[in-house]
């Protein structure tokens, strides 16, 4: 990790930067593969499933028989740590549900708001090394108390044309209507478009490779919403004297892992903490499996000295860290003052792998820097704002002049003259 | 208006096809634009503003006197009438606001939501016929009531380099802290990248044509935030013999007078009704000034007829209109059971333009269908939603071994490790 000492705030936006990530040269690919889904439905999602994930299925449709041959393979233990999670995240979403907002702006004019859940969402959960089923229960378990009606699993298959057990598991405890054998590209291709196999979705969520991330651009162009935009996954820290350099290299090191690409940053008023965090890295990464690529990641990564908290809350500010960490001898200080980040960790036992998985948080959080104008997942995610308006007679005399003026200042008469045509009946 | 008598439900999805609308044409003009505008700041903005506005500016920012002179020239009843309707949309949104969510999700893991207002927004007032002060109430309120620090309007200029005075009027009134002469593309770029007059922004509100519509798809593409997808404005109308045929007309004409490419479309039980509103549009569409441009919009439209309300329903949420109105013998029925719509507006003396204007409620919402995924805008538009925890030692030693055991069947041993490392010292 790279020290540098406290930073003319100049040259912040140059120490802060972010791997660029091209992504312009897979367009044409990705605009392709929807061509083709788009055009052939089924059939190009088969070819390509054959092509990328080299399996051939007979059906990409996963069956109730295979949900139970996979949760018979799970483990008690696993099972009653991923019920404990859901649990937590449940209590933490449904705490997010809104009350209808209702107002009388003026006599007989009654304005209310109410969420409703969106019809139909798309998850994406990407295979890889590893089988990411915590996504599952992140983005599931608030699609299923929003109240979304059809909620479409798509997944990768693996050579044998399978997904893994702790997928469907976790994806059948969270009310998960279908789940699809398709990944890449593709999958996102046929939640846009819809084929017989896959249904048509009005929002896609989950992470995903660059293949994915482009895909789900495409997708917006035609009218699919997304979760959110994607980039490589960042943990910043502060810390001073009152931290524990052990956790702190620990919770750096669990991001490093990651990728070579995620982003650990370290920010302190402390040299000694600074210096301590460095040597317990060296240490603790030897015992990781994922030691290279955790490597790389903290090798590109920075350790920042500044003056004060004021100083390193701006700064903080200014990266807008997808996960922050705060430990300090006034947290307070940065809680209250932080602007942009997704998700913040407050205290030496406050790990981001608790948010990561079990203390009811959500974990699809903005990264690259989104967090200035995005959320992370939430109940919210799920629902659109509804507007309703009521008006009596006497509401329209009370503010049917107004419109009328502001519609011709305007321009538009036919806007005046729908008020008009009221006003006259009334008089 | 084209009358269609029970259409099949497998004929639905053409029956409401919105026009479409190519933008790749435009596309390579906008990314010329941006990169000028990334390159060359504020030289390459005066050379867009000369070109696409006809204007030579000495400076593009408006001065306090300018808004001063501005505000001089609005007549008191305009003043007045603008006041109203920024009193109603200021109750209105200000009840939106959320408190804290805050849950113990299990003994010492306390969790909680906050939301912190975006920093830094823009807002683009497009000019054109008419100036349309209504939409800087829409969106400069809700951002000021949000705590945005930094609300940055943009707005093209005449040829003679000025923004209408109601613009500047409303602007000043609402908290707008920056108004810059500019518009189309370049002030999208503008806002994207920053220039030496125009802030770099976090978030981008506000309709426009086609090119500023490309033009803020771009921005995403350079992590800004926009408010949603654009498209022509559109109304659906459910009405049977208990609405007055006069009203339902005027409100259709009301949309169809946006533009040539407006959607306007009734749904009615009734053939009597249908008969009656296509009669009173003969009459009222003579009065109208804009006529020629109402006139191609009816000519696209439609009416439907169908035997239930529940036909007319499913019919209706298939769509997803940005404006809908009810005027039935049932309107609860509707309004209990519409799942996509922008904004709803109930019963015979509500007209679509009390929204536009007054009500309260946002005119800023979802057309093209995308109310089926996204809301209009409301308060939470001018937030983001942040999640914090806090995690004692006892908490960390109740979810612990869950965390644990997930990390690990996920594969990635450094998230085990940064809680094993705590518990170890819990020991």
């Amino acid at each position: 990790m790279k020290t540098i000492s406290n930073p003319n705030p100049s040259t912040w936006s140059d120490i802060l930067k972010r791997p660029t990530q091209t992504v312009n040269d897979i367009e044409t690919t990705v605009t392709q593969i929807f061509d083709d889904v788009q055009r052939n439905g089924d059939q190009a999602v088969a070819k390509y499933t054959q092509l990328f994930d080299g399996a051939e299925l007979a059906s990409n449709t996963v069956t109730t028989e295979e949900v139970e041959l996979a949760s018979a393979k799970i483990s008690t233990e696993l099972k009653q740590a991923i019920q404990q999670a859901k649990t937590n995240i449940e209590n933490f979403h449904k705490a997010q549900k809104t009350e209808k907002v209702s107002v009388q702006t003026a006599k007989g004019v009654n304005c209310w708001q109410e969420k409703r859940a969106i019809q139909k969402v798309g998850i994406y959960i990407p295979a890889g090394t590893a089988p990411l089923f915590s996504t599952v229960l992140m983005l599931a378990v608030p699609a299923q108390i929003a109240g979304c009606k059809e909620i479409v699993l798509c997944s990768p298959p693996n050579k044998e044309g399978k997904i893994a057990n702790e997928i469907l598991y976790t994806a059948q405890l969270c009310g998960v209507t279908k789940i699809i054998k398709v990944g890449g590209i593709q999958a996102i291709a046929g939640l846009t478009f819809g084929t017989a196999s896959i249904p048509q979705v009005y929002k896609i969520f989950g992470p995903g490779n660059q293949f994915v991330t482009v895909a789900k651009q495409l997708a917006t162009k035609y009218g699919v919403a997304i979760d959110m935009p994607a980039g490589p996954s960042e943990l910043l820290v502060v810390a001073d004297d009152t931290a524990k350099a052990s956790y702190v290299a620990s919770d750096l090191l669990s991001q490093a892992e990651h990728g070579a690409d995620s982003q650990v940053i370290l920010v302190s008023t402390s040299q000694n903490l600074i210096n301590a965090v460095a040597e317990e890295i060296e240490v603790q990464i030897k015992a990781l499996p994922r030691q290279d690529i955790a490597k790389q990641a903290i090798e590109n990564s920075k350790s920042i000295l500044v003056e004060t908290d004021a100083i390193a809350l701006d700064l903080i500010n200014q990266y807008g860290p997808e996960h922050f960490i705060v430990c300090t001898k006034d947290d307070d200080f940065y809680v209250n003052g932080i602007e942009n980040a997704g998700s913040v960790f407050i205290g030496n036992y406050t790990p981001e792998s608790a948010g990561d998985y079990a203390s009811g948080t959500n974990h699809t959080l903005p990264t690259n820097g989104f967090s200035k104008a995005y959320s992370g997942v939430n109940l919210d995610s799920f629902t659109k704002a509804i507007t309703f308006q009521k008006i009596t007679k006497e509401g329209i005399q009370n503010i049917g002049r107004t419109i009328e003026l502001m519609a011709e200042a305007e321009g538009l008469q036919a806007h005046k003259n729908a008020v008009s045509i009221r006003l006259k009946d009334l008089k």
